[in-house]
């Protein structure tokens, strides 16, 4: 019974959340060739066809579309990471992996698209939800390895799984935060096999 | 013999190097008030009271009284870190201090300043020579204890040493780099303990 759409939704033609994927699409493009920071929501509603109170109707401002940009951006990063990791079984190899991989998804995302960086920048210096999310994946991820490896025998056990992940956290930070990121893209090259050996053997029991 | 100033040396008055110091401590102090970039040397030489032609035989553009300027800060840091270091005897607690003396001249001199902080970024952004010359300091300065800590068999001495320097000089990274450090300054307080642990526990023999 409850599972019947109520006369008034059905009337409403396309449902809502497929309109605002249209306009996250519009504008993801919009934004890529002309840049998140210049862009105003009246441009944005020229270059999709739409009028300014239409888009309003979903979306509160720029930003609230640029959060969805940037969420996007950071699930993608999540789910390739997730993937790397979840490749290999060993616990100090997931932790290699992971590494490798949220450096190499962010370099994709937020570099090879110079453009999406400014979203991306903006949603970590304004500290956006998304990028609240992003992190806590990360600390959540961080920790599920060590008590994998905790569990496994591969990681000592002395140290306190808080501090252990906090500071592993703080060493990758360079690597998946865009607005660090850019002044380390010399050390990228580097950076993945040397930390990850450094923090592997800062774990051995 | 040979000690003798020439007439013509000691016709010229002050000599040079005090002329420069005279310009390079009246440019800090207009530039911490004016800010570096949108000081033009005309502006400077008004404020000072020399002329434009007489600043520039000395100095051949802004940006050389700036890398002097440059050149005196990471001078006093690396002072301090050297002063910080030597206050003890064991090879960990070297390290220890390092990262923080490092870390809290650095937010000294780089944010308490904020106008001097200019200078710093556009030194590191452009890899001038003072900026080489300091990252050269912290990486001797590594390696140098990190002999020590072998020798006295506090540190583990399989992992070659050129990789186990240059692995905690990028951990190190973000807490001296004006650049990275501005978006950090949120974990400043916890950093120093965190790393230095961890990264002790990576050279545990």
């Amino acid at each position: 019974m409850n599972k019947t759409p109520s006369p008034n939704v059905a009337a409403r033609g396309p449902v809502d959340h497929e309109v605002r994927d249209q306009i996250v699409a519009a504008a993801t493009e919009h934004f890529r060739l002309y840049g998140y920071e210049k862009t105003t929501v009246s441009d944005l509603a020229k270059a999709i066809g739409f009028s300014k109170a239409y888009i309003y109707k979903f979306f509160e401002s720029k930003q609230a579309i640029g959060e969805m940009i940037c969420s996007n951006c950071l699930q993608q990063i999540q789910t390739e990471v997730r993937a790397a990791i979840d490749e290999v079984d060993s616990p100090p190899e997931k932790l290699r992996r992971m590494l490798k991989a949220l450096l190499e998804a962010c370099l994709r995302l937020f570099f090879q698209d110079r453009k999406l960086y400014e979203i991306a920048a903006s949603a970590a210096s304004g500290r956006w939800p998304a990028t609240l999310v992003y992190e806590g994946f990360i600390e959540q991820t961080l920790r599920e390895i060590l008590l994998l490896g905790r569990h496994s025998g591969d990681f000592e056990r002395k140290t306190p799984l808080d501090e252990t992940t906090r500071a592993i956290h703080l060493i990758m930070r360079p690597y998946f935060n865009p607005l660090l990121l850019q002044y380390g893209l010399d050390t990228t090259d580097e950076a993945p096999a040397l930390l990850s050996s450094l923090i592997l053997r800062s774990l051995s029991p």
